[in-house]
């Protein structure tokens, strides 16, 4: 089950160096295992924004929740969610 | 090059049943020769909304004018657009 | 699987009485049938305002698009989306 | 008589984490409180944010203010308050 | 039990003439009769518009939606509505 | 003259406790003076936030901004204000 | 007293052109009159907009509401209010 | 003296198209001549929606004024200006 | 060549009360030499905030840009600008 | 490709003053690079506001986050992107 997940990162601007580089690194290795597992199926950049447009893969809104909410930049985003589904003109029967 | 395009439909609520029915057929014709030519590479609906989340892939900002430009539905629809890159924690490439 | 969905009654002022009356006791019915199936657990008017709350109960987000998209008020309404799922300090188990 | 109520969490960033922890613990305390009490029907995660929906039972507007202005999360959250009454199309007399 | 409600009058403009007399008629009447039964306690025009700002005093949130909701009127306003009660600063015991 | 004047509290974390009880108890102070002057006629809470909605009775808009401008907590409050005058529907011929 | 109005107009644009004609040369006589008799202070053009930003001059808001009410454009327009004063620090004792 | 003006075009859908050709043309016409005299610097469209963005060059706001209240889609656009200057970081002494 | 400004004042509630008084008695110095030069023309309070609407005259938008953004206050301070020019229903040749 | 990039720079005010200077030194000389190279093809200030407008003229959307990203005074800013290219209306095959 798809959701689009927007976010929008806004760390604080006198965050230590040090721990923003802690908490990006983080971020990183967590987006990429959700990736691997196939959770995290699309990562994009906006260009020009401090900011991605991602789509997850979940088993249902809690695991949405569980990944989303575990994310080391959370408390520092503003995220939005959208629930997706499959679009009756789309030429794919399982558009992942 | 990706684009994220939004589109909320709002077809006029006075506009003939027969119309109405004549442009959807000819959206989801349009929809799904670009799908099958690979520039409009996925395409979602927005659960509980007469709405879509879409990726176009095109050569440049004038493509993505000239296939949104040219949907059926494009006056009747809110349109937003987001260009897209690679996200620098992606594990693909070319994620597409 | 739960989802909070709001809807905004927007009739237009010129369809004729009649049409209204057809569509909205359908919309009842429709309703009723899917509250006593246990798809739309909860239904409460908004005080002072032709919008309601709903809480939806469905299998995934291609059922509520399905169940929301065919309400006979769909073209009509203002719909808001969000999944829910368990609260931490919830102390139900499965609060529906 | 019922209100919904929607709480979105903003802890600054710079609270100290063990005060943090002690607020955190006195508010599911409260929360849970209430719900044994029958006041808080309904509590909801919205999935993918630091936010939840709610259902309040209460005897007046002045109860309600009593009960949310006493949240020790109270002064970090952004809270909005709808009322709620019986919807027309309800199977259900006292839905709660 | 108190409510703050605020309504912005839309009609539209190709209404024709003696409807729109006689719709503002019967809310003329029907504002009045709630005034003299105390349950409309403050009328007031906002100054350089078509709206007013209204104090509700009701027994609970279905009979403001009762009352709310048979406006002659109610179709063709954006309303708005928030819950009052005691102010702690407040000199009087039951203010109203 | 009437004026609703609508504030909502917003006081910076940050700030000592024994500064912030010193404003609210000189804001609660200079609120019931006011009110026994009759220049604040009512003032109540809104139910679930930190927030009032009030009627001033002013002389003019100077004596609006005099008034306003000296509340002890006015630094830390959004405040919007609305001229109000008689409306045509209304019973009372000096509504207060 | 000051108010500063901002008026946008909005014609439908089914409206027959000679009913148009009539609205634009009345209203035009109408804010010539009030201006003559120091009503309507200021009277600007927003370059680039159907749009004026204007400065009334009224004993309180009573007459505001009569002043701008019965503007013949009042029902196609878009109208906001702000009240003024003096500011501490001009040089003008009545800067009208 | 530059201005950035952008315009978003909504044709109102029940406009019969010989009408909306006839403006188009004019329109275009309207459009190609000040561009050619210098009056309008640069004119953009907005890939995937049915909007521009222009830089104009005028004398003062009068003729900005008297330039865009002149365009044949005027009363169909929404329209948003911005008044333009040297920045300090450009590189050229006058940017047109 | 007018233009109204709006200014609100949002002075950070952690700055020092000297550094708070010396920049406004810079401003308020600044604001009266530039009214004696007849650049700012018109300058008011608005009511109940702290805010101001003035009016500015100038000889272009570099010049408009030159008086704003020295304003002691100006890195404190949301500020809105629109171009204004002679409306054709105003009795003035030069309303300023 | 062009992109219409908008900037407003928002400089916490409790940054050091030297290290205000140092990264607006950077961005300045980062701005005049890219306009040499031909990057950044236009740069205005909005008159009245610390912000501008800028015209880019990149190979892709990969290009325009590079270039964006890099900007010293990015994490200070609000920036909004929209993507251009020609109008049909244009009197120049390539307007930039």
């Amino acid at each position: 089950m798809l959701f689009k997940v927007e976010m929008k990162v806004n760390i604080p601007h006198d965050m230590p160096a040090d721990v923003v580089a802690d908490i990006k690194a983080r971020e990183k290795a967590y987006a990429q295992d959700l990736q691997e597992k196939g959770k995290w199926r699309h990562l994009w950049r906006v260009a020009g924004s401090y900011a991605n447009v991602s789509i997850f893969d979940v088993e249902d809104n809690a695991e949405l929740q569980d990944l989303v909410g575990n994310l080391p930049l959370f408390p520092y985003m503003d995220i939005t969610v959208a629930p997706l589904c499959r679009h009756p003109s789309s030429i794919h029967e399982d558009d992942r």
